[in-house]
Formats: C-alpha cells, sequence, structure tokens
C-alpha cells in the first residue's frame, strides 16, 4: 500500500486569514467569518474532499509591531477582525460526521484545568474529533491586554508549557477511571467516587490539587497539534505532539531534514519516530493546464496587501519593517533574536538572494508556505515526492483565498491523489486520531508521556 | 394588550442540573448532555414553545462541602460532570433562527479582553442571540483549581465585577466606531483605524490598553442577566442587569416586596424600572386534571436523591449538612454568614416551619424555585397573578426531569397564555435583545451605564 496522505484545511476566524489582501479577491468569502453559515459551508466542503481535519489558527492581539501601532493591520485586516476559534466547532460538528477540528488555544491565557474542561466538552460534543493546536502566545499586544506587564520570556513560556501539559494529561487521562460512570439507575449511583481522582497537582507554575470536571470523553486527550520551530520548541514538540505543523522548510532538502530531526528526537524522547505526523503547510495553485495555473498564481499575487503583508511579517518577527528599502536584501537585516520567519528569506537557507519586497509577496500568500502551482498531476507529483522522499505524512492546505483554494485543491487534486492510491476515497473512522493513526484505539497511545506517568491512584499509596 | 410574559428554559450542561436524582426518571434525557442531538432537540422544543431564551447555569468546581469531599456529589450527580455551557451554543443556533442563548460565564475567572471577544464572536455566530448571566462564582473548589490560594472574598469580588463590566462596555460599545468597517474593495481599506479606538483602561484590578478585536456585532453588548439576591449582588443588578434571575420569593407577597425593590434600585441607578425585566424561577409540574398534576409531582418527588440534595444544598449555603437531623428545624441553625438559600426556609420568610428534611425535598426539586402544580389553566392563572399582581416580566422555566418539565409546559400551558394573549404567538424580532425589550434596536438602551460613559474617542481629547 502506498504511503497515505493525510490532509487539514488550514484557516482562522478571520477575514483573510494568511494572506493580506486577498478578501478583495472577487470570489473570496472571507469577509463571511462571522456568519455560521460560512462555517458549515466550509465544513462540508473539507469532508467532502475526505480532509482530516480543519486546522483553526488563532492569536490574541493585534500585530502591532509594524510603525509601531495596530492602524496598517486595522486597515488591512491583517487577521483582525479575529474571532474566537472554537466556538463555532459544534455547528460544524452537527453538520459532518468525520472531519476532526483542531483549535489553537494558548497555553499561556487559560488555566489548564479551564482548557482541559473545554477541550472535554468539546471531544463528547464531536465524539472524539478534536484536536488542540498546542501555542505559547508570542505577540506583546496579547500579554498586555490579558493582565501581565509584558509577555513571558520565550524559553520561560515552553517551560511552563511543560507542567502545564502535566497538569492537563493528568486531568484528561488520570482523574476518571474508565469506568467510574456507573449510571445505574438501580442502586442510583451515577458514578463511582472511588474512581475519581483528585489530581492534586502541585508545581512552579500551577496548582491544581482537585479533580476533572468531565467524564472520559471518546478520546479523553486531544489529538496534539504543535508548530514549534526553535530549539525548544521542537523539543517540546518531540515529547508531546502528535502533529506537527510547520512552514520552516521551503525544499525537498530542508523538508527531509527537518522531518528527520523531528523524528530522531521523538525517538529520543521514547516515542516512535512515526507517533509525530508532520504536516508542511502549503499553498496549493491548481489548473487545468500549467499555463491557467501561473495566471491563477498572478492573479493572486497581484492581491496581495504589500503594507498589510509589512505589517504581519513585523509582528512574526517583531522587526518593524517600516525602515527597510523594498529592494534591500533580507539576509542584511541583522536581529539578535532567531526568526524563523526570515532565515527562509537568507542565502543560506534557499540558495538565493531575497529582496524584502520579494520576501513580502511571497510570505504575502500562505504566511510564506511553499507555493505548489501547477496541473492536478503536477501538484499531486510534488505531495507525492514531499511525502515519500521528504517524509512529510501531509499537508496543511493554506489558502490564498477561501474558499477558492480549498475548492479547487478538492475538485482537481483529490481524485488525482485517489486514483494514485496516496488519499483516502472514505474515512477509515469516526475519531480524528483514529484517521491519522489507523483506526483501532481513538486514545493516546501508550507510550506518550500522557499516559507514562504514574496513574493518580497508584501514586497516592 | 395584556402584559407580555417571557420565558426563558432553565438547564445546565450536566446530567441533573437543578434536581439531584431526576436522572433515574424513566423519561429523563439528561445522560444525554455531552451528545449535540439532545441540545438541537432541546433548543428545537423551546423555540417551538416560542421561548426568549436559553438559560444555561454554570459553576467552575464539584460541590465539596457536604461531609467535607466531592464523593456524593460525584456519586449523585449533582452537577458533576460539568461541560463547557458556550460551546454546544453555535450548533443550536444553526438549528434555530429565534431562541437566545444566555449563558454563564465567570467574571472571576477569564479576563474581559477574553470573555469580551467569546460573547462578540457568540453574538456574531447567532446575529444577535446571546446573553451573558454574569457570575462571580462562589466554590472554594473554584477557586483553588484555578489559580487562586482562596476565593476572592464576596463583597470585593463585586468591586472587581464592576471594574470588570467597564472593561467590557468599553471593548463592546467604545472601541470600535459603528461604521469603522468599510469592506472597500476599491480602496483595497478593510476598516478604517481612525474609528477603531485603544479602550486605554487602566484600574484597580485590571489594565487593558488595547482596542477589542472583534467589530460590532449585532447586539455589541450581550444582553445582560444577573441573579445577585445579596444587598451588593441586587445593587451589581440594579446597575448592570437587564434580566435578573431569582429563586428567593416563595410567595406573591415576597415577589411583590423583591420586584418592588429592583425596580426602585433601578430608578436609583438613573435606569428606568422596566429596563429590567425580572425572571423568578418556578418548577410546572403540569397535569390534565388536578390529581394527574399531583401524581406527577408525588412522583418526581421520589425520585429526588436526598443525600445529593443535601450536598447540593451545603454547596450552595457552605454549611455541611451532614451533622444536622432531618426532623430539625432550618430557623435553628445559625451560622454567621448570610445564606438566601437558607433564609427561605425560616418561619419569618414563609410563615411556616421547615424541617431539614423538607427544605432538602424542596430544594431538591429545582433548587428550592416555586412549584407551580396544577391544570393548564391553574398554571396559567398562577403565572399571570405573578406578572401581574407580583410584577415579575417572565419565568425562568427550571425542569424537574428533562425535556419533560419543559415539553409538559409547552404542550400544555403555553396555548393556554397564548389564548388569554399573555405570551407571543410568534416572535416579534429575530435578536434577543428586541424580544426581551421591544423591536426597535438590538442595542443596550443609552441609560444604561454600558453607554453613558464617555466615548473614547471623546474622552482621548
Amino acid at each position: 500500500m502506498k504511503k497515505q496522505i493525510r490532509l487539514n484545511g488550514f484557516t482562522m476566524n478571520t477575514v483573510a486569514p494568511h494572506s493580506p489582501g486577498l478578501w478583495r479577491h472577487e470570489a473570496d468569502q472571507g469577509v463571511r467569518h462571522g456568519d455560521l453559515d460560512y462555517w458549515l459551508d466550509l465544513a462540508k466542503l473539507l469532508e467532502a474532499g475526505k480532509f482530516d481535519g480543519m486546522f483553526l489558527a488563532d492569536v490574541l492581539g493585534i500585530y502591532d509591531v509594524y510603525k509601531d501601532g495596530p492602524e496598517t493591520s486595522i486597515e488591512h485586516a491583517v487577521q483582525v477582525p479575529l474571532h474566537n476559534p472554537l466556538l463555532q466547532i459544534s455547528a460544524m460538528a452537527a453538520a459532518t460526521k468525520h472531519l476532526g477540528f483542531a483549535a489553537t488555544y494558548s497555553a499561556t491565557y487559560a488555566e489548564p484545568y479551564k482548557l482541559a474542561r473545554d477541550f472535554s466538552t468539546l471531544d463528547h460534543l464531536t465524539k472524539g474529533r478534536v484536536a488542540w493546536n498546542i501555542v505559547t502566545s508570542y505577540l506583546k499586544s496579547e500579554a498586555v491586554n490579558l493582565g501581565l506587564a509584558n509577555q513571558i520570556e520565550h524559553d520561560r513560556r515552553y517551560e511552563r508549557a511543560d507542567e502545564y501539559m502535566d497538569v492537563v494529561y493528568k486531568l484528561w487521562e488520570h482523574s476518571w477511571e474508565e469506568d467510574a460512570v456507573k449510571a445505574d439507575v438501580e442502586t442510583g449511583v451515577y458514578a463511582d467516587p472511588k474512581k475519581v481522582h483528585p489530581v492534586n497537582h502541585e508545581g512552579e507554575f500551577f496548582s491544581v490539587p482537585g479533580m476533572h470536571v468531565v467524564e472520559p470523553s471518546p478520546q479523553r486527550t486531544p489529538v496534539l497539534f504543535q508548530a514549534g520551530a526553535s530549539e525548544k520548541g521542537r523539543a517540546f514538540a518531540a515529547k508531546h505532539a502528535e502533529a506537527l505543523f510547520t512552514t520552516i522548510a521551503s525544499n525537498l532538502e530542508e523538508l527531509k531534514s527537518f522531518t528527520a530531526d523531528i523524528r530522531r528526537r521523538a525517538a529520543e524522547a521514547g516515542r516512535n519516530p512515526e507517533d509525530i505526523k508532520i504536516f508542511p503547510g502549503i499553498v496549493p495553485v491548481v489548473g487545468r493546464t500549467e499555463s491557467e495555473a501561473k495566471e491563477k498564481y498572478e492573479t493572486l499575487l497581484s492581491h496581495v496587501s504589500y503594507e498589510g503583508t509589512l505589517s504581519m511579517l513585523s509582528g512574526h518577527t517583531g522587526i518593524d519593517f517600516s525602515g527597510y528599502d523594498p529592494d534591500q536584501y533580507v539576509e542584511n537585516i541583522r536581529t539578535d533574536a532567531s526568526h524563523g520567519f526570515l532565515q527562509k528569506y537568507t542565502v543560506e537557507s534557499t540558495s538565493r538572494r531575497w529582496t524584502v519586497r520579494e520576501a513580502v509577496l511571497h510570505h504575502g500568500l500562505g504566511i510564506g508556505a511553499t507555493k505548489v502551482i501547477g496541473t492536478p498531476e503536477q501538484v499531486a507529483d510534488a505531495l507525492e515526492s514531499m511525502a515519500n522522499e521528504g517524509d512529510a505524512d501531509g499537508f496543511n492546505i493554506i489558502q490564498a483565498h477561501s474558499p477558492g483554494t480549498f475548492e479547487d485543491f478538492i475538485e482537481l487534486v483529490v481524485p488525482v491523489l485517489q486514483e494514485r492510491g496516496s488519499f483516502r476515497k472514505e474515512y477509515e473512522a469516526s475519531t480524528l486520531r483514529e484517521n491519522l493513526f489507523g483506526k483501532g484505539s481513538p486514545r493516546i497511545p501508550e507510550n506518550h508521556p500522557a499516559k507514562r506517568m504514574a496513574s493518580l491512584s497508584q501514586s497516592r499509596i
């Protein structure tokens, strides 16, 4: 059997999620993102395309690094307005049967006790189709509005997140025993209190003495997505992530190197290398002919908001780009911080020199993810090559415009992948974890740290 | 035109919301509360009954005062398991067109910047059908699991909540001007940054410098529900609430006194007395004959979990009831704290003496709300009397068992009220605020403190 490609539709509850300016494209529907029908249509579309999941990105602030203010982001709808990504999920779940929902939720700005309840609730409501995209939040504009004088320093955020995971694992996996719920009308016992354990967590960052308030859901722990690119981020992913999203690799060699690094780290962390599904982000631009695809690409590019993208890139990197000449080479921009988003545009990474203008236009279509432009067969070739040679497990399909990117891909590329035996024709299962990892159990595997910690009932003896 | 009665269906995302033990009733469906279909059915039922809204209660902890532990609550499903009340709303909104959703969300455990985004998101998704039931959270078991060493003291919680409201009013009403969103494809301007204002809030409890991340929704500020019974709680309600839920009044005289007190306080706070809709909670038990109703009542009562209710009442009052004789009179239980839930069961309040056993059985069907037992005409008589003489604006219908209480009421009582001209036959409008207050504007009125604060653009001059 050929290697099976997994697919997620990558989006965000905003006007023009990852392609500033594209809301002006004549077919774009992003301005409808406040309307439930928009989300129901999108979910049904992805399920018709047999996608594994819809990935919902999020931040909790406005990009305000460019020109030292949020004005440009507001003017060009650069991820603002930005609505909560969890609240439309139940409606989409009611309109679908198999599609998963991977929602971003910051471990920096929600108490673990609360986040655990929210995902357990969604896992019940979706019957086991929910994933959590773990983020630690990088915007100062988030921190200052959420009660912190300034953001927590990067590495410290990961240490805190590591303890955070311990807390939620205890709540999801170890608080309620599998057969705690009796619902026995005869005896009047709904749940056996001897089988519901307080987690007694007392750590450096968190104190959570009590028991989880939700009984075991189909998946218990939601499927864990993550997108760390830094050293600390990769170590965190190797330990915790079941699925990893990345835009760091811009060619096959970089992808090979990235996937090998992650799988090596996973093995070092006591897991199987294939326990982490790696999803490079790509922006597919598909035409029935090569020239039609190229025309589409040029049209999309012409809709990129140059200034909006400068504001997004400034937010992503922490560097105010208003002071740089568009014809300047990116590699000459020196900064103390390590910026994955900028390293991509240096000659070392990609064997070519990028001007600021070129980098911005590239970043402005799908936050700098690889563009895969061509006929359905060419796009399928590229994906199979990234999967089979680059060792990717699948792709996060990032939209240039919505829902056009998904529509084109599902109409034109999915049938080719299915015909070649690289992509499912029917869902294997009804839970997200089983669709991603194979049918058998919807639960996180025994070798994952969520399971490996001593059970609470044992640790209390 | 006769005074129009408003109706909300009162529930909670748990097995047996307000009547411990009733999950064992043969017709009860509460064990399905993790299933979306349960909620879709419930929402469609309430909309068929032309209810204004579904009221979703919540706490974020387990009642653990009784016998100094949570065991009894867990065994008898006393509001545990308890799922998040917001996450099923979008699915219900997709299945209905007019029903409102009043969700409880603690102002003690969510940052105002985040809560404001969540409700703005829901108000967009529901097209203006969302309400916020403001609570400040009273359980120690919530506090300790959410990062506080102990709960914030009662009166202090209200002071904090008062500042909290200032913050969310600024975000909802004053950050985005009405015409800030242009969505102008020609000029490329999505929103005019000159019309989006940072709220610059710097107070005793909160610092929120930035602007709201969501553009104006149909209602902007969600309809504000509250349920304060204490002195501080009533003052808070008189200032902020648009709808008030109460179970404090156990007869017509008490109701008159309560409604008069609230309306007087509203007027003192510069509002119109009728700007606050007052919703006593009631448990209707309806039969086609009086004896059928009484039989139903006895059957319901026989399903009350006595020990589960002791645990709930202990949680509600902070008093461990395990030490009291069931035959002891409640009025002899002395405590320093003021407990609305207990005052109800003293001879001063109700002109009769209540034993602990009697109080528990009463509390165990609908958290002690008034039981209205009889034929459809008798129940309608009682409701009209509470509305016309007691000056109630409507009722929160509390279920003994689910969805049986709603079903009986909608099948038997609603047609009688409609026939008498006391209750709508069709919805007046599509937003919750307009259904509650009359068609005209879905926005909070100009005399409400949300509007009365100086606009941010003025205050910046």
